[in-house]
């Protein structure tokens, strides 16, 4: 993602020209939100606002950090305005019903082995880090997850 | 979760407090922000400011649906303030990081199955709906992922 200063010139940033208002030198939305960014922007104004969203990116020190922010940020809006209950966290339903699923299938393909490997599931968090899935043979041990919320402290 | 009115009385809600202003009955932040919220409310007032907040609850039409997108706008801010660059993206690269480790400990398990059983990946969205990972069996097919953002396209 380049770092480039895109306004001040001819053509008014997204954010500028959504607000109606001259794109000054030194806009600090326009290298987030170039005039092609204009479907981006209005998620993000809709949901942040515009003095909050340059807040939540000026937080982060460098120019990287801040293009990242933008990005995650528009996610985001663009979440919570096809889903208004649940915005982006339905995508994070979505995931863990697929880890579940898979879940589900590698205990199934532990039953008929013939090679000594079973899978072990610590998902209730027994093993204090949220615990997680572990494929065990004779005295082998990998960890699969850590640092996911456990399941059982799902909301 | 419970839909009655908290504040109006003797304590403030959340927001009010925070605000430092009478909360009045018929406060439209009481409900989902009682006074024992401070710290929901001030990571939420943070991400999103109070009249945005306000307005993407009452988006929502049922009282169950506004408590709900209370619960999910709360969570994001609370990631937001832990991580500023990837907010609650953060959560979805980690469930996405065990999803590719299970997919990888089943790439594992197919091989030396004694029952006919295989495992086919489509994770790259062959399948048109995201793909996901299949297990067949003889004529069984079982798919079991939908509606995911496809591997291919993530951010």
């Amino acid at each position: 993602m380049g770092a480039q200063q895109v306004s001040g010139g001819g053509g008014a940033c997204a954010a500028c020209k959504h607000q109606r208002r001259k794109c000054e030198k030194g806009c600090e939305l326009a290298n987030y939100f170039p005039s092609e960014k204009m479907k981006e922007f209005k998620a993000v104004h809709k949901v942040f606002g515009v003095s909050n969203l340059a807040k939540l990116i000026k937080a982060n020190s460098t120019e990287q950090a801040r293009h990242r922010a933008a990005a995650t940020l528009t996610w985001e809006a663009e979440w919570r305005e096809k889903e208004p209950v649940e915005g982006c966290y339905k995508e994070v339903q979505m995931l863990r019903c697929e880890i579940q699923r898979l879940r589900e299938i590698l205990a199934r393909c532990t039953c008929g082995r013939s090679d000594g490997y079973r899978v072990v599931d610590y998902s209730n968090g027994y093993w204090g880090l949220g615990g997680g899935m572990v494929i065990l043979k004779n005295n082998e041990q990998q960890v699969l997850v850590n640092g996911i919320t456990p399941w059982n402290q799902m909301m």
